[in-house]
């Protein structure tokens, strides 16, 4: 039997990150690391630098690190190659958990915080219902959702109103229906671009909280071209890009 | 000219606070608490306590105390009686403000994120649209939402689907169209109990991250019941409650 963490490390800025998670990391033997992608370099890059910031000086750690599957891109069926795509971490997951001595605390690096967009928490469900006994905590951590509305410095919803926080392929579906606001993550197509009204206002964010951090404001017939452009010559120069955006409709607050 | 730093200190465990508010916390020169209602002495305590732990020995602030105007109950129009509440909060702003001097950095510690249900960002616009200058800086916090979710071991979201968030007052007009995942703050009347059917699951927390929290989870239908006794109870042992939830429909995650 061992423990396992799952600690969210927030969406960008090392100094997101709690004293709970500071603790947490101080708890563990072992820590996973899984790298992704094109962004793969820099994040691993940063959570090795949080280990190394947080970290007591002296207190001994492993780093495992193994590659996450990717999801295959184009495929008709989006919840199913999810589906699938967990099936398959699910057995990185087993053989990086089968790496841990008894007693050991294992520890997942979680990116912004663990509820949000966020497989792991549902792979190590799928692994204890598989039958390896684990017992796992969760530490939250900072969202890239609050990263960007307290970098543009707004309320995330407008008083006593409801939010949605959803993804581009949805929003290309249109305008959610009872919201005026409405926050856009996983985001490849400038789906804003499909919701473009007189009445939007965008506040968008690229790396938000890291030193590469872009942010854009405003109505959103106006700077709607200004954010392609940008995200575009962002993700060419960085070779990745993260971003989000809260759209709002309306309302005393722009 | 003032900075102001408005610091969100996380849903309830001191833990919640990061590094990036800890780091605030030793620039302010002069803290502002406002009291609310009647949880105030413990929130106040609370704050006392983040402000005893984290900032550095030696280091000299004082601690600005008012009396935060409270909403008329039972008002037919909720907006415009928010919006008169927050005048009259501006009114005991300004004269918190006033009393900061040249060059002194204030704070504002604010309970889970600022931009979430909070209106500490509108009524600092608010005072600086009626002529003070003042600059700003927001601090995200861990919100009560992330709380529940971690202490539940759950996601927020679907795979890939959207997720709303809302108040007790708005899911009496009805279960939100359009997602699967809704969580609800700000319900001060067992609104869960309406939208009862066969299909929904509920992570119910009060006083979540603190000594005093309660969890309950399951299908609606089986523990409606059991969460209006509790919450009924601890609001009467405890003299006020915080609590929330996330109802979730279907969905492969119970
Ligand atoms: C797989 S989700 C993970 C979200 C993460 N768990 C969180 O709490 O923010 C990745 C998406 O989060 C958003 N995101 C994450 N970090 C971001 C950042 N620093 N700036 C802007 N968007 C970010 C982007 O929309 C990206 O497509
Ligand atoms: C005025 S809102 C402020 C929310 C806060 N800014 C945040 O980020 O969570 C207050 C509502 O938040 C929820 N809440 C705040 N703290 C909570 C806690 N520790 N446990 C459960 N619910 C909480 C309750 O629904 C409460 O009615």
């Amino acid at each position: 039997m061992n423990d396992i963490l799952i600690i969210g490390i927030g969406a960008g800025d090392p100094d997101y990150l709690t004293t709970q998670a500071i603790k947490a990391l101080n708890r563990a033997d072992v820590f996973f690391i899984l790298d992704k992608g094109e962004a793969k370099d820099k994040l691993i890059a940063l959570r090795r630098l949080i280990l190394d910031r947080y970290i007591a000086p002296g207190r001994q750690y492993r780093v495992l690190e193994a590659t996450n599957p990717e999801r295959e891109r184009d495929v008709s069926n989006y919840d199913a190659s999810i589906d699938s795509l967990n099936r398959d971490k699910q057995v990185v997951f087993e053989q990086l958990l089968g790496q841990l001595q008894e007693g050991e605390t294992g520890a997942f690096l979680v990116w912004g915080d663990p509820s949000l967009y966020d497989s792991t928490i549902r792979i190590l469900d799928g692994v204890i219902a598989g039958g390896r006994p684990l017992a796992y905590e969760v530490i939250p951590g900072i969202t890239s959702v609050q990263a960007l509305t307290a970098r543009h410095r707004i309320p995330l919803n407008q008083i006593g109103r409801a939010v949605q926080i959803t993804t581009g392929r949805r929003l290309r579906e249109g305008w959610p229906q009872g919201v005026d606001s409405v926050v856009v993550m996983l985001d490849a197509q400038d789906s804003y671009r499909q919701v473009i009204d007189e009445d939007l206002h965008i506040y968008w964010g690229a790396y938000v909280g890291t030193p590469d951090e872009i942010l854009i404001a405003g109505k959103l017939v106006e700077v709607a071209e200004q954010i392609a452009t940008t995200r575009a010559a962002a993700r060419e120069a960085n070779g990745w890009i993260m971003d989000s955006y809260l759209l709002r409709r309306g309302g005393r607050e722009a």
